[in-house]
């Protein structure tokens, strides 16, 4: 199933609005364009609504966000959410800063948000406000382990119910969920967390899959993030001994650039709770 | 001819200033330094008449817009135009929004344009009004082929003489136009679509090859698409198995890099009209 | 002592605070990482007291400053210095346009600056108001050679004795001083120059350094600068010959990644004037 989720952002192409912090936006372009979809950056009021309009999803990113583009954020989420556009959140540093906290919150209140993605301090912020954020970082207190994957699970599905939102907690375990179900995702390399915006990078693509896959929106995103885990795998696994985190964070996006439905479905290991 | 065009750019290591987009900004900056040429960005109203007037040519991108940079561009160009200097003008995503398009006309109208660079799309949009823009790509029915290069040619060729500026449209064959000629250029490679920005890239480097060949401005923009086009072949080449489209990225600056006059003027591929 | 400086960065993991310029923000980014420090970008006013409270430092940088950034850079400074954590001016362009003079002139006198790294005109405009900025890069008049290193280093002392600030002047020889001594560093390799950021990515990279390193700031300061030396002349050595200014930007923060205290302690070209 992850195959075809791939498969069908290779064939639809689509067209994604990234409202995203100016640190890893390139990234963000090249990693949509590496999976076939293609980025669209616009952020000023007066033309959001329309670009947005043109899309076929939008990414709200809040990584460097200010008050100009905290508006713009909301005028994209409003209109996407009329046109019945897929819409993801990623609270970049929510818990770090009452802006941060707060604005996470407002767009997760009152736009339609498809989806959700950050990491464990972040999304404990949203849900309850008591996030341990280390900057954009996760607090090692918060973070995911084979012990704890249970009651993140049910945390996740929980937090899905609530806000109608899929769920997607990433780290060294990743947890994707719906209200019903959750996919916990084994791939991936702890060199990823060396690199400036793999979280980011994956918000963008996950908006992609989520957008050519409007039926099975759970399902798309734990593909996106089962990708990247893979292609964190096979970029160490091509590193040479000079390769440090620049090398590294190009080979995972080349990787993505080659990756096929076929071996994303071989190489992802996951397990359903 | 074009090898004295890149010549030139070496020789005199013009100093150029980018009012351009956050998401290829680096990229921009890198492959001036790439072909001798100097960057600088600057886009606070407050300094841009000053930055603009110790550089020897501006380039204006609209690819994130907002109405504190518009301002800027309009402020920049005002005084580059006093002094004489070069402007580029690069109307990302003209036609995909009504902001986008206003402004890309207002910057045509109200500033001396040397040379406007986008693809069919944004160029149709500039000039027409209807340009079938795809968020920042052109849309396919807008894309120029053997079948329609005449048709192409003598649109760009009067879309110059009504402007006075050079005209740009790039894409799988690339047209660099004034009133009384068409350069027709077949250099490049399909992959160079797969990278976000080869397009701000090339404008960023056309802005230096005209600022360094004043006496020339058709020519030394028509050098740049094709010193543009041979690296895009050249790094192409040079792609291992692994390569995908971020390594493609970087192989293509490095070419540009390492581009001789010698090696641009024998591999270039062009027809006048 | 370099190398223990670079250890106590590894082991320590400052997460730094960074108000910098959208056109090399996601090199800073990477290099902070690779050294195993952690960034944060935030600028908006509202936040950045708070996100710097949870940082131990904050490294300042004026490349694209706006009226916006301006503001947030005073108000993270004073904050910053209330906590007593290091705060490093990067007074990109100084000299460049009267906006950057003034704002780094102000940042300054009215913040408590631990340390100033910039070239060698724009560390003039700020002592003496006269450096012959050519855009971001340092006029040749102002370079520091071998006949001018002893004049430099006590022109440097000075400034330091005056501001209380560590001084960097990076170019072909680097000087980092305090009111009592001053480290003429001989690393680097003249393609440094070739790639934009540069001193940007040295600039946080040193910030990151005199955090974990509180009570040898000169030192550690000097480590940084000498630290990225050494990569760039080990980034230099494993070009291949299609390699150019991008790869070697690469190559060098993924040098920074693997440099051990040992290595740099080894490397290392400098003597005290």
């Amino acid at each position: 199933m992850f195959q075809e989720c791939l498969e069908e952002v290779r064939k639809k192409k689509p067209l994604v609005h990234n409202i995203t912090n100016y640190v890893t936006v390139n990234d963000c372009a090249n990693i949509l364009l590496a999976c076939k979809a293609s980025p669209i950056m616009a952020d000023d009021v007066e033309e959001v609504e329309e670009i947005t309009a043109i899309c076929s999803g939008l990414n709200l990113n809040i990584g460097t966000l200010n008050q100009r583009t905290i508006q713009a954020m909301k005028l994209a989420g409003k209109k996407a959410g009329q046109l019945g556009h897929p819409i993801l959140l990623d609270p970049v540093g929510a818990g770090a800063s009452a802006l941060r906290t707060r604005t996470a919150r407002e767009l997760l209140e009152d736009l339609k948000i498809s989806a959700v993605r950050g990491n464990s301090s972040e999304i404990k912020t949203l849900a309850l406000g008591t996030g341990a954020t280390r900057g954009v970082d996760a607090d090692i207190s918060d973070r995911i382990t084979e012990d704890s994957l249970e009651k993140a699970a049910a945390f996740a599905k929980a937090f899905s119910k609530k806000t109608g939102a899929v769920i997607a907690i990433t780290g060294a375990i990743d947890i994707v969920a719906d209200e019903e179900k959750a996919f916990c995702i084994f791939n991936g390399h702890p060199m990823m967390s060396s690199i400036t915006g793999t979280g980011c990078q994956l918000s963008a693509m996950m908006t992609a899959y989520i957008c050519a896959n409007p039926d099975r929106r759970t399902e798309a995103a734990a593909a996106a993030v089962a990708a990247m885990g893979v292609c964190g795998e096979k970029a160490y696994e091509s590193l040479t001994v000079q390769d440090g985190n620049t090398a590294y964070r190009s080979r995972i996006i080349d990787q993505v650039f080659h990756l096929t439905g076929e071996e994303l479905e071989k190489r992802a290991k996951y397990k359903l709770l």
